[in-house]
């Protein structure tokens, strides 16, 4: 029998699928970032907590206990997961999509906190492939290699106030080239990152050609220093009620911002190649995370249901109704998800993102959805003290619940990532099923009878 | 990118994980079936409808067709699939789990005819496990040896009117030793098969030890002729309005049928040890071909929406409301399922049956809900076609709404084979909860401050 | 507290709601309907059942038992209770919708049966309607009275084979004018009453004026006797493997069928107009007898968990998991389900259907689904037994099953019947927060404050 | 067709049939509150969250502008609506429960603020009841009149930290009486208005007599003024991440907290009684204001599918998908939820809460789960701006999370108040199913026919 610690998060069933995909070095990093998260990282969760203030101070607060928990994970190679040199020969890691995916289902057990620990906290992740993809030498200088280092942080700018920017060619901000500047004028919000004093860099997406005929070549990407002039932010952003300082999710007016054209990234129009490119297997990571986190959801409420102190009615809550029904139901929900999260990963890295979006796009509908509700029925368990502070459930509720509007609502994925691309494989249906009929009509002429009607499958 | 025919009936990336684990011998017989069934099987379905009559003489019909496909299937080496060497090392043949999966989800596409044709018919297919694993010499010459040949067919004996014998406990019926007979008195239903004229044999499991304490050596299982004096099977019962003839599943009365005593299987009381063994691997296989039903289901929906005949209000039905939604999510339940049931018998695989109960019992409750949803869908689609005789999909429907009943209900699979089996994972999650717990004092205590009241996971 | 005996059946709170909208007749007259239903109705359904028998002679019988029981229903006065005077002044009763929605629940807690004793029986309660309504006296005296004596019966001949006709503009029968005589010719399927030999007109819709631009006046409704030469009936459609007979729902062909031009009811192109209005009330006498059958399941499920026989494990069956509930929610559906449709009946008593169309639609694809689930759960309670012909249970639900696609899918009722009607609201809506906006600018100015983003309800 | 202007708000239909159950007055002063809700409370709440400071100086900050309305209401009779004259003759206003029901759905489409306004908020108007039902003339004097006149604010302080309270029996926190003085030390969370300044009063309740045999004698309730010397209020508790200042749900440290025995309501041992009298109307209220909650949102969701700024892929978001089937069943969702509520309102004002428990069960698990749902669907459609400070979704959201655990948790409704309460119903089940079998049995021995199976309902 394995004796690997990740069969303690999973079992050992959907390791022994995967198993013989890793690398030598990637059990044993695995195993390694278990220990670490086991032993340095989650205890120090509390000490994060009282780290950060309550009042307005907490936007400039970097928590100390964190940047020492960097240090260390540098020493032990637990570092970029995320940057497969796969894909990123020059600046990437030894490991695979598929063996990051298993790292982040662990990374996300306990909220953000060990993600930047490792240095794969979004959106710096998204940010760096952009950068270590298409960025110039000079770029890669100023903002990717203090990002690879953990020094700085970045945000991503893309959605705008008061349109739909679900569609991303509604996007409205004005990208306009004067001299050798580019100018820069527009409302964004929901910029994560932006609310952090680290955060140096803000990788921006706007309009720099409305009038061309092709809507996928109207956008640009530019690279905006966070104190360039005419950068304002003017609020975070709350999730029901948290406002996830200090890096937040901010509304931000681009005002004139004037940015050297050398901050250009990859070429004028070339916005929407480098966005989606950004995309694919950060969706991946986050739909790890989550089912991390509610993964770790299933084991605090395996505690409650068992805990003698909250006996009701003279019995333990798992002795109640449904109770044991719904854990039952939360494992057989977490194990379905994480096994198709895993295939997509491993699609992503035989055929790269662009030959797994459909994969890609079930995992982005079919997760969330899973972990929120995963998640409620260990709210429920827990009662009031689960919706309260006292627990990370109804934090990690409402994070997952953005889930299923950021980077594309549902339902997107679910008509054009794919119910379209299914619709595509029609011919090929239509086709096996009229060779079927016409062998069928051969069988039925031979033997002397007439068709009835039954469709071919 | 991989060639083999699989990817046509299952995504790229679910054979990805898999493909390293099946032989070359595998993947070539997979092939072959696939090929088999495309041009031979498939195509003579309607002519087996057409040869099975309607009015009372199909009880005793015997498909020519259906016969001459088994003889081809024989010669192609496409025979006994089910019965993996690995456990059954003197009558199995070489394929894995995994790799009988795998082809069970193609053979589930169309029915029950396919399996039939390639031998690996339930309740056949347990009951000839049953026979290799504990059967005497005797037994295997005289009813596994034509079983394995397909010359006979077999029923299994335990389901009882009156009683809730989901519980096996409850079962009455009474096996009493005279003289070097058994004698057999009781009153069951829903015996699959029984209504075969090729019947010859019924794996019976009785009560032959009532007052013993121990209430799972009270039974015992012995085998029956299907023509012994005293066996009155009474009626078929319905499925719905089905009554699935000529197996059909019957009403039986056991009026004092006397058997020799060598017909005990395995030794007085080890009935429960026997129906356990006989009821893992085919749980996993009955969950395969539900995912081939629903697949298949999947791809006539595709067929529908598309055809140009059914548009309403001047549009193709996909163009509708959530039509498009619907499919999405039908292939995200489909893929997540499979990847379930495949990691189970990649788990009997390493571990036998026994050592895969939490998988197995994940697959029993996950896969039939799932697969009645998708065929429900289909059924949406296809309007009062989807109803009725003229498309499978209402009969493939009533088939797996008895998989939520049948070899337990999904209430038992939910509180026992999962649901308790989880709580048992509680010590582990407190014994690390309380370890982080404990290093968090440390490190709280060092940086000088009180706890608060987080939870860990 | 009340005493009137519906409140065995209802909650007390729902006939509070109700009962002051009753006369002193349709009180006495649904007391006596109860009595009638248990005294006489139910205790017969037994005898009804063995009086049919299994072969092929079934779809000659004419039922003995139910025929005396008419007789005993006209004696009562519980006779064509469906046909409210207020809507069909020359030959309805003295019941409102509301009143007989009422009744039409307790019809059908048990099948069909009760409703053809009372002569409220699918298709012949719309058929007399749209005969009362829009008949002459010389079709009525010919077809309209001997219905509402339950002396014959009659079919509804709209469905086509081979296109959609959810979307009635679809359908293809054509209907063609020579001389005094109108020919008629096409593929109907789904025809429900046409297997029965009392069975003596067939009110079929067909287009009559392909070529007119408006889609909804080229269909025009025809009277076909049953006996017509070129009447065809083909087979009988199978619901989940049951075949309703001796009513059946046929397939037909019309071929070369002559009749009358005195056989064309209301005029040329009058086809949809007829049809819309045959619809509403029937949907919601549907609607009552679905929730009849599945309190009548509701009250099997009871009886079945509380069966000391059925204990498994030592517990009886509600003592386990979540069978409890299941049962409350059960309750909690039939209880909602049911005020929804008494209120869109007691809108149809004050509007006419017409002026119901939203709160009908809500009915057509609410309680549907609604039932189906507390069915299926009462199958699962009677596990094997449930799905067999041994209850009322499978039967019941592969009829309900159907209601989700007869008469409009489910789609249509939620995108057009209640979805646009929404939509319609929202002139209203926006209006009424543009009002509250003004003057919440007028409070803000006042109190010198400037708006922030909220939105008003 | 009615005019009343409530039909903008609920439908005609169910408006149709409550209206005759509804006083002139009450119409009238429905119709009054409409007027000033649309006039002059929702045009103010812009206002009013201005007025409400971010930092921690919002627990002390009195809102002028509610003060305000607060006034005017009072001028315009719309006061202390919830309570009904009927069950409290001597301080209580002419409103039945179902009247007060119509308008408490009205009050809760904006939050808290509407219901403050008209003196009808939680906890007060349950702690209103305890002291008008139980309190004697000082008491009432002291506390209940200015409560009455919405001069002070109420706690009510029940539920405890470190166990499960939802078992009211679990409660610790101890009431010892010494001399003339109630001695009370506990530790209770979730105290809801306990933060606010204006709150004089906390009805608390404890054990009293830890040894009394019957565990429902142990309790106690009393009066404890907030300013007590003892009364240590912690923090705030969150809900997701609200606090919900100024009023909060705050945890309580009671340490030797000293009351004169004058401050008993009651009795010794009443506690029990006290508070289950206390629960029942209110449920109601909150379900009804959960409607209203539900109701706005689905307002704001057809305002935002239909607004041209926020078209994606060039159609409007209605037009999109599953949408518009969203927004019907919402619809459909909310007709049957209040239709469910009024009738367990109107089971109230004829047979009291303890005459209505079923009713208030029903109603008190199925609409947080119902309106949870609706208003999700219009996060889901608004998007980014759906989970953030900009609209009131998402808090309106978690306030009704909470819904499914306070008061007792869903599992507590569905298995006691409604699953129980059906169970005591089979024995009139199997009593009418037994007077059915019996007849049967005549008839088929008559008939000369065996029996077959079929149970009755």
């Amino acid at each position: 029998m394995s004796s690997h610690p990740i069969t303690k998060y999973t079992t050992e069933s959907s390791w022994a699928l995967i198993e013989s995909k890793f690398s030598p070095h990637g059990k044993e990093t695995l195993a390694k970032l278990i220990r670490f998260l086991e032993e340095e990282v989650w205890p120090a969760r509390e000490l994060s907590h009282l780290q950060m203030p309550e009042d307005s101070t907490r936007w400039k607060t970097i928590v100390p206990v964190i940047e020492e928990l960097k240090d260390r994970a540098k020493q032990l190679g637990l570092w970029n997961l995320f940057l497969s040199k796969r894909h990123y020969p020059q600046h990437g890691t030894d490991f695979t999509n598929l063996e990051y995916a298993v790292m982040a289902e662990l990374l996300g057990r306990g909220g953000h906190m060990a993600s930047e620990v490792v240095n794969c906290s979004a959106p710096d992740t998204g940010n760096m492939e952009v950068l270590a993809k298409y960025g110039t030498a000079e770029q890669q200088k100023k903002w990717l290699e203090p990002l690879l280092r953990g020094e700085i942080r970045s945000a991503f700018a893309m959605t705008e106030r008061f349109i739909a920017s679900s569609d991303a060619t509604n996007i409205r901000t004005s990208l306009r080239l004067e001299g050798d500047e580019i100018v820069i004028n527009g409302h964004k919000w929901w910029i994560s990152g932006a609310g952090d004093t680290r955060t140096r860099v803000h990788i921006l997406m706007g309009k720099s050609d409305a009038s061309n005929p092709n809507a996928h070549e109207q956008q640009s990407v530019v690279l905006v220093p966070a104190d360039a002039p005419g950068v304002k932010v003017i609020r975070p952003m709350k999730v029901f009620g948290y406002d996830d300082a200090p890096e937040g999710h901010c509304e931000i007016i681009y005002d004139n911002v004037r940015v050297p054209v050398s901050n250009l990234v990859l070429g004028w129009g070339k916005g929407f190649e480098i966005i989606q490119g950004r995309l694919g297997p950060g969706r991946i990571h986050h739909c790890m995370r989550a089912i991390g986190a509610a993964s770790a959801a299933l084991d605090l409420m395996l505690q409650r249901v068992t805990d003698p102190a909250k006996k009701t009615f003279g019995k333990y809550l798992h002795e109640h109704g449904s109770v044991i029904a719904d854990i039952a139901r939360s494992r057989a929900d977490i194990e379905s998800s994480r096994l198709l999260v895993l295939s997509a990963a491993l699609q992503i890295d035989n055929f790269t993102a662009k030959g797994a979006l459909k994969e890609i796009g079930i995992a982005k509908f079919f997760v969330p959805s899973m972990a929120l509700g995963v998640i409620d029925r260990a709210i429920q368990a827990y009662g009031a003290e689960g919706v309260c502070q006292d627990q990370h459930l109804a934090k990690s509720w409402a994070e997952l619940r953005t889930m299923r509007i950021a980077d594309g609502p549902d339902a997107v994925h679910l008509q054009q990532q794919v119910g379209q691309r299914e619709l595509r494989r029609v011919g090929e249906v239509v086709e096996r099923a009229a060779a079927i009929k016409k062998k069928e009509k051969e069988i039925l002429e031979k033997a002397g009878s007439g068709s009835k009607s039954l469709s071919h499958l």
